[in-house]
């Protein structure tokens, strides 16, 4: 029995990701650039054995059908086929998410996986070794194994495309994140297919594309200097603009809601307003609003004005992937 | 005295006019398409004469102020240079807008002021020729010269950019189209100032135009077959195109209110539904459906389950600009 576990948190985007070169190796089109944050994280532990037939996955307590465990197999077939490929594995994840966010985060989950799967072999990956491979199970957990802020850098091949720590001298200590959960979420288009019924169809996706490298810089550049509105223009101009090309995709589609809208006028008031405070969406109606710590209190208190308190949830930086424990018997 | 009086209706593009080529001329990027409208027009007097000192602009009964009347005179300037530069006018013009909508249209107003200006003088112009003198005063009121479906032919010069008629054997008496006037105005950005800011920084903006030919061929095709769910489409996506290039720009911006993205995803759930309808918008949150005749009512319906139906009104074909009387003392 060969044992492992790990606690991994979500991750954000800033510099968004949208789109992948390769399907199969999940290879981006672009770099990506993200906050990791704490509210939000997956506990998982694996167990190989020679002794089982097949692996089984157990998601909060929970025993998953074959059909949501063929996913976790793929993925440990990356990892056995470095030991032992005979081996079979019992997985037990769960997911530590606010009630009221109702988000599960397959950033937090694979990046998880990979850390309890390769500390349970003893695989003694280095953090850019990791990275990979959480990034062959979800594309943004290769981001999840760094704290604060990291960078996805695309490269060209399995063995170039990972992330990086971005050097921040703690500024990632600065910043609040709120998520802001609509009510109203429209019949989801996965970012799995929305990303790629964009890079095939989008009119707008070369333009996405050549914007990437001088948003990238910026937002560097803005870490590096601690400039909170710097950082934060080019956040939510990355959002706006990814979620510009599904509009011109073929059919044009849109992950926002009428309450996505709300709070993202709600949003750009609040800062005409003097209040410094930004915002980013994904493939999803929900909101996240990027704000300095010390305003933090005035901008929740702004935005209950408009909205239920329980759709606000709070999220600070967090820190990379954590190795719980090791068994080996 | 010269005197023309001319009835002119708005018209909303269904492939849309965004960008000029030259601020001036009112030379457009790319050519657009629209559909003239009855519920909507604008009915100007003008009245030349030697005797006057400077012109005058009564809007709605209502005297306008030097700075109102200022833009009436540069355009008239460009119609009295045909004959007699030192003649001033007396415009009287009155919008004719549903209460509830509260919108005005310089398609009509300029249309209307180049169809009565013109007769006045006596000018005889052709319909290219009146389209031409209207695009100097809006661009888009070169487009209302004609009823039913308009083509606005960028050209590359002030004589080669006007509209023309698109024959339809009358098809688009089977269309209607309903305003959804919405209540949650986001503060505007012209029409003018964004098409400018997204001609000039925009990302997306080389991929709205690589597309315009296409889609406009499209609509075209849709016409001339009488396929309303062929023109529906190309007309939602030209205008979410449109709209999608702003989010690019630096900085970006939107046209969009929570209530816009309500109704525009109301009208996806109702077209999901099976009753085929389609949206289109201009620089403004109102969103305007497309629905055939014959399923008007029902669309009606099944919007004011979910609105005020003080907020619809209902829209059809237009006519061709009208010259109401002509008195030459």
């Amino acid at each position: 029995m060969y044992s492992g576990k790990a606690r991994a948190y979500t991750n954000i985007a800033l510099i968004k990701y949208w789109g992948k070169e390769n399907q199969e190796l999940i290879i981006p089109m672009n770099n990506s650039l993200s906050l990791t944050l704490d509210a939000f994280y997956t506990e998982t532990e694996v167990t190989f054995s020679k002794e089982l037939k097949e692996d089984q996955f157990y998601l909060d307590n929970q025993w998953q059908d074959s059909k949501a465990t063929l996913k976790v197999s793929r993925f440990l077939d990356f990892v056995r086929s470095k030991t032992d490929s005979s081996l079979r594995a019992v997985v037990k994840s769960k997911n530590f998410v606010p009630t009221a966010a109702g988000l599960a985060s397959s950033a937090s989950g694979l990046a998880a996986l990979a850390g309890a799967a390769s500390d349970a072999l003893n695989l003694n990956l280095t953090p850019e070794e990791l990275s990979r491979l959480a990034r062959r199970g979800s594309g943004s957990a290769c981001r999840s194994i760094y704290g604060g802020f990291a960078e996805w850098q695309k490269g060209y091949s399995d063995e170039t495309s990972y992330a990086v720590q971005i050097p921040s001298s703690d500024f990632e200590n600065d910043l609040s994140m709120i998520f802001v959960v609509v009510n109203d979420a429209q019949k989801d288009i996965s970012s799995r297919d929305g990303m790629q019924r964009t890079v095939e169809t989008s009119a707008f996706y070369d333009g996405w594309l050549q914007t990437v490298p001088q948003d990238l810089a910026k937002a560097k550049k803005a870490i590096k200097e601690k400039d909170f509105i710097a950082l934060g223009e080019v956040s939510e101009s990355s959002a706006l603009k990814m979620h510009g090309t599904t509009l011109a995709a073929t059919p044009p589609f849109t992950y926002w809601s009428a309450e996505s809208m709300k709070v993202m006028n709600l949003v750009r008031q609040i800062r005409n307003g003097g209040l410094p405070c930004y915002f980013t969406m994904d493939a999803g109606p929900n909101v996240k609003l990027l704000v300095e710590r010390k305003n933090e209190a005035a901008l929740l208190s702004a935005m209950s004005a408009h909205l239920d308190a329980k759709q606000l949830v709070v999220a600070h930086a967090g820190p990379a992937i954590e190795i719980l424990s090791k068994e080996d018997a």
